[in-house]
């Protein structure tokens, strides 16, 4: 038996705030997705003016991160033509994500879910993904 | 052109309050889904203990609520062998549900959005969802 | 944060054990599906003769009993036609399975995997899965 | 009529065990799956640690190296912008796997079904997949 630790429902709600407060400070309204440690969903947030399609790739995001316990942009840059793992984009029905705005959650060194923005550009979802991990070490 | 009214993120977070409520007073944790008129998530959240496979479940109740407009439980009616929508629960991939606990929520005669519930029984998860629907009507 | 207990690889191989062991007693050659507790496949096995189609079936199982927390013999009795739950058979995407063969591993009063058999009848496919649960449990 | 020679679960345990003993030496827990000529799930590990989405990215890979009979690389290869298989890598509803990992294990000439390794970068997942291989032939 192994034990694991993951995010409960109460730190997924920190994640969201740390998250939305950034969003709201660069003024892009965010799709907020925040997986366990299994990549199954635990909260999801669409500010008013998200994008409708960044509903299932927020969620997407955050269930690569939390799932390959790497942050999506990482796989961005692995995955161009000619590099190693050109092509994995597509892989998982293509919910396997390489765009920025997926992070994994890490605490004492374990994945313990992930979190994953979109609506903005990659950078600004990846910037607002950051300051929701931020929000949610900082109380630790 | 139509104008259209629809639920936003703050009515969201009352609709999941309301039911989340009623889910600690049956001692049940629930997965809870909002969204659109436009049947798109606008926010969920699983309940500590709530169940992973009731995920998708849930938002998938939500999104045939508002989307067809009617409870899905309704539709668990009309679709039993030899009645007219029999056939109809395969319907979308499957996402079309016709198990009890998903709502349209309505304002004023017009659906603005839906809420769907699992990871109890059918007539709990009803339970919960109207639970929210009520809370979310007595503060409008 | 929640600290969860899960199967990991070794108990994983004993449960497959387990239900090689009363498959090949009863005669019938299965698929064989372990998952954690998150519904995410750990191990799997298809003896020699066992069906194409139960790869996938068996999986599904083991999903469904994990990450429903709910053997799929009782989604059966309350998903007949008037029945509450009528129509969950096809929820996520048809993996939500309904047939006997799916059971959740409990250990301590908490769900910690699952375990998925198929290939036989669904009462063989139930008997072969409690087969492995029953060796898991007795070595602990 | 055709008699076609395939795997069955003994050689795959095989292929499993070699696979695991290179994933332990070079310290990368992996997602390890076997199909048969078919393409068909024979069987799968993933070791502690192995990551969730890795679980069907294996079987994807050794679905696409079975089914082909064709290395995932070579297509990695052939799929580049500007190459003759451009496109490749979402076909199948995103099954076709393009990275490396995936490799045919191959009998007097004739594919027999296929390795699929994922967790590490895609040169460990192929090295990991050829040992399996390596370790299958050695006692044919």
């Amino acid at each position: 038996m192994m034990t694991v630790q993951r995010l409960d429902i109460a730190d997924a709600r920190i994640l969201i705030a740390g998250a939305r407060a950034k969003a709201e400070e660069i003024g892009v309204p965010m799709c907020i997705a925040i997986t366990d440690e299994g990549g199954n969903l635990i909260a999801f947030e669409r500010m008013d003016g998200g994008k409708v399609t960044s509903t299932i790739i927020a969620i997407d995001k955050s269930y690569t991160a939390s799932g390959a316990k790497k942050a999506t942009h990482e796989y961005g840059e692995v995955s161009q033509p000619g590099k190693p793992a050109y092509g994995i984009a597509s892989a998982i029905g293509g919910r396997l994500m390489v765009v920025g705005g997926g992070l994994p959650v890490i605490v004492d060194g374990a994945v313990v879910g992930g979190i994953g923005i979109s609506s903005g550009t990659p950078g600004q979802d990846q910037e607002v993904a950051q300051a929701g991990i931020d929000a949610f070490l900082a109380q630790l």
